[in-house]
């Protein structure tokens, strides 16, 4: 049976989706339960990573069982032993063809930043702007993310130089609630980095410290040591992960 | 010059305002920074102490300081040097006969109960709760709370008998915000461990394990040993500290 799972976590904690230090890692902390409870290795394959610090509300992975449980029973078994931090959404099961991470169709991933800088509640998750951003400079370079582009510009300058960097972005809102600013942008899938380095740029649009033809042509450079701005983990999370099947 | 700061704190990290061990108590957080801007010791009286975990969004101290410095410029430098989770909301200059501890007349402190038990955010903020809790019966018995009565029953069983343990709680309200209950107790001071005595106590009604006329027994009983609740620390806010000249 393979189950596809709906997780949320608290990144604060973690060294991110994935990593080289055992017991550090959110998909490490899964895996161990999982192996609890099957007695036996289980490995899960998720949508993509998130990096260090990042949060989800929706991650998705999937796994094969041979439990003889439903659903509901391997949500509620995941989340009495899983730590706090974790949170399994949704457990479905589906056909053995589901494939977390190629069948995805599209990611949400969101960003706040927040000018309630005296707040000491916050510090896991938003950045924090002690000044006002120019909310309409920063909506109308947003823009030019919109549609296909090739994004070299826009992610890790480690990246392989043959791997593919032409991504679709269908949808970037930049929205002001209350001291919050919160960025929403969906796309087809995201490069390292990506997301972060798009929304750091746009932020120093907000600041005036840089112009919508300098960001056009950041982005139509596709050189990966154009753009040297990222912003912190702490702000940004997978909001959802899309499927063809839905 | 004597300097009354109003400071919210999240707690998550401390070992409470005051401590044994250097460097990890909130109280030590903010005297080490002032120590630094005035290059000699500056020690801080608080409105009274929280304890681990325990969060705040109004606790009061003052400190003397000969620095020729304005109380904007006094927040704004101590913020600068505070860890973010410690941010200093107002400094005031005030008279050298102020005493954040005496001069007290009431505290506010709120706590939050959640039944969005799948949420991974909250660890640190909020008591988890799987099941709904009955509103109503809570609201009733907060009620034997109100007005003057000795709170023997409902604090640490290690409090000096001398101590004197009459107080007076003048307001106790329980709201149903979408998945969380809030509870809002004010006063003119409290016991150690005595809110979240008392407010364990009001959720175990809520659960139906105790009834209005237990909880009645157990206040008017004056035993240190008659309550064995306490809710955790996580969910409590020092929220208000009031003085006489305001």
């Amino acid at each position: 049976m393979r189950f596809k799972v709906t997780v949320a976590y608290n990144g604060a904690h973690y060294y991110g989706w994935q990593t080289q230090h055992r017991g550090d890692s959110i998909e490490e902390a899964i895996e161990a339960v999982l192996t609890g409870m099957h007695a036996k290795e289980i490995e899960i394959v998720a949508s993509g990573r998130t990096d260090a610090k990042v949060h989800a509300l929706g991650q998705v992975f999937h796994f094969d069982s041979d439990l003889d449980i439903t659903s509901e029973a391997m949500k509620v078994a995941l989340n009495s032993q899983l730590p706090k931090d974790i949170r399994i959404q949704k457990v479905e099961c589906v056909s053995d063809e589901f494939h977390a991470r190629f069948d995805a169709i599209s990611k949400r991933y969101d960003y706040y930043v927040t000018c309630d800088v005296d707040n000491p509640f916050i510090e896991d998750f938003m950045m924090r702007s002690a000044k006002e951003l120019d909310l309409l400079a920063m909506q109308k370079s947003a823009a030019i993310f919109l549609g296909k582009h090739d994004f070299t510009s826009f992610t890790s300058a480690k990246i392989d130089d043959r791997k593919n960097r032409i991504r679709e972005i269908t949808r970037f809102e930049i929205l002001k609630e209350e001291r919050q600013y919160h960025f929403i942008l969906e796309g087809d899938g995201f490069l390292r980095y990506m997301v972060r380095m798009i929304v750091q740029t746009i932020i120093e649009v907000g600041k005036h410290k840089e112009t919508f033809e300098e960001v056009k042509a950041m982005l139509e450079g596709k050189d990966k040591h154009l753009c040297k701005y990222k912003a912190c983990a702490q702000g940004l999370y997978l909001v959802e992960v899309k499927y063809k099947e839905e």
